[in-house]
């Protein structure tokens, strides 16, 4: 048993006291994992490892199915573990009527049938959402998660300056994200923290692109767009790396424009700060320049147990930077036809600003 | 466009018919790839990559967000393709209410919050269950999707052949996981089906073990379960090892009767033989040992665009095998402290029996 755990799920209760919550049931698998240590992912998109009941009054129950016994027992006492076989709605029902009778459930997460199922065979209790709540808790990394998430950029950033020297005409963007990934998985990553993007030239003119037979030509652009996960924490980075000597110049004019943005938004960044702000720095510089329309999406998120969490640096994002947050900052330009640079390094605020991870 | 995704929806659309529903909206990710060709990944489980409106008058609508644009525009014309932009609600619910009053939802994999936010905002529709209705269509394989399958399997088959003169003393088992994902790579995978079971002696009496550091001995079991995906279609095969020359004879008696219950129950399988029936051949096989305790799992499950998929050859299974299910039958034997014999191959049910991938 590790007390972290313990000690993240008495900062969840003290959020429940405060709405009221008997029990929260959480479903959702990295907070299930975050409040518990059990199984960071679910089998299949509809087949869950399992459950995590919170009582208010301290008792904690976690509720898996015969495949994960020994991995629950690591987790939680075997008198708190609740082993259903083929009679999940039953144990979860029974389970949420020993702890109370108002209930939160992660609506954003639980199917309809789900919750429905739940309703109809507990007519005594009352659900209702307790989204967010632990996603609130897990913006604010702790010393732990902190020192995980420190393994996998270190491990990204050394990936990224071996990449370099790999890049060599030739090489389709599949063949360049399967070195990357055979790098990540034969230095410490358990796996990639998501799909890398690999985008020569026009390709990388989609943010999203993902890798395809295309090749490296000499004199090309390279956006690389890449995660690893080493214990259980995600790293998130962007380079953009021209393959040649003769550079061309769009290339570097564009590519000045992006790291400025992104210095221009990391010199603003320390707690207080508004997150539209943050955004705006970096906009500023492209505005100024008078290519602001082709900064297409968002500049930054959170990055934890998962690549996507909150917060959202956008500017429609309400809230402000806070010690302990770790987000990406990665402005990008994009061109059709012509491509795109995008360049992100990942931050930690701290009391008096950032530290880049 | 490929006419394949145009014909399944049309099959939809025969059933959408017998049921009343006006439109359809697919959110799960491997029901939304086998009607579309659009994405068979979401991008986390709390960030879907879209959605697909199938209309009984025969409109489908793709909705997703500006990053899959193009992606989309590979699967519908661009007409037919709906770009949400943090609109993603207001944008279903206007698609929806062009389609048509009677609506079928995927409550199994749509979020309460989702379905609740979606009557809200259209009063004037009804919403029911379509669970189960495109789960039942991929239940029987087209030659598409069978020739996808035999690619699959004949690396597995492949690498598990290669793998035998692998396994040396002294590996982990994490590192003949990493072998194994390699090999699958290396030779035409784009991933794997799922994290492979790489279980040594005592760890083999865990049906769903993953891979430890504990390492190959001489005179070991190495128990090996393993799926790659190849043109969207998983393989699933379990194979158990021994390493050393002085095979033990408990490991050979085990062996032999897991070996004995397979063929028994593949003997049996052809079109109109109940699901339960065929778990029962095999069981009988353990039962006349003694050892049925043993045997702690269901004997098989379906294999396509997913692991596990339907049906389901347990006792409490209804239903019968059909001409193109295609469906592992893995019986296994487990001791605590000894450990484990599983054997698994998958099969393609046709006219007159069963073809064995």
């Amino acid at each position: 048993m590790d007390e972290i755990f313990a000690r993240r799920r008495n900062r969840l209760r003290e959020l429940m006291l405060e709405k009221g919550f008997d029990a929260v049931l959480i479903s959702y698998a990295a907070n299930r994992f975050y409040l518990s240590g059990f199984e960071l992912h679910d089998v299949q998109f509809n087949e869950t490892s399992g459950y995590l009941a919170v009582g208010a009054d301290g008792r904690d129950i976690l509720l898996t199915d015969p495949r994960y016994l020994e991995a629950a027992a690591k987790c939680l006492p075997r008198e708190n573990i609740v082993i259903y076989k083929g009679a999940q709605h039953e144990a979860m029902s029974k389970t949420l009527k020993g702890l109370g009778r108002r209930i939160g459930l992660e609506m954003d997460a639980l199917s309809m049938n789900c919750v429905r199922t739940l309703a109809a065979s507990c007519p005594e209790l009352s659900f209702e959402s307790c989204d967010g709540m632990t996603e609130g808790l897990r913006q604010m990394k702790d010393s732990r998660e902190i020192a995980a998430l420190e393994k996998s950029f270190v491990l990204n950033h050394n990936m990224l300056t071996w990449l370099e020297g790999e890049l060599v005409p030739g090489l389709s963007e599949k063949e360049v994200s399967w070195k990357i990934e055979r790098y990540f998985r034969e230095n410490g990553a358990s796996e990639l923290a998501f799909e890398s993007i690999v985008a020569i030239d026009e390709n990388a003119a989609m943010p999203h692109a993902l890798a395809s037979d295309k090749t490296i030509t000499e004199n090309c652009l390279v956006l690389v767009d890449v995660g690893c996960r080493v214990d259980g924490y995600c790293s998130d980075q962007t380079r953009t790396f021209w393959v040649g000597g003769q550079k061309d110049s769009r290339f570097e004019e564009t590519l000045a424009l992006v790291r400025e943005a992104q210095s221009a938004a990391i010199a603003c960044m320390h707690p207080g700060v508004a997150f539209a702000d943050v955004y705006a720095q970096a906009r500023n510089v492209f505005e100024k320049a008078g290519c602001a329309e082709a900064f297409t999406h968002g500049l930054g998120h959170g990055v934890g147990l998962e690549t996507h969490e909150k917060p959202s640096l956008s500017p429609r994002s309400q809230g402000k930077l806070q010690a302990g947050m770790v987000v990406t900052v990665e402005p990008g330009l994009y061109y059709p036809q012509w491509g795109g640079c995008r360049w992100e390094n990942t931050v930690l605020v701290v009391e008096d600003g950032v530290r880049i991870l």
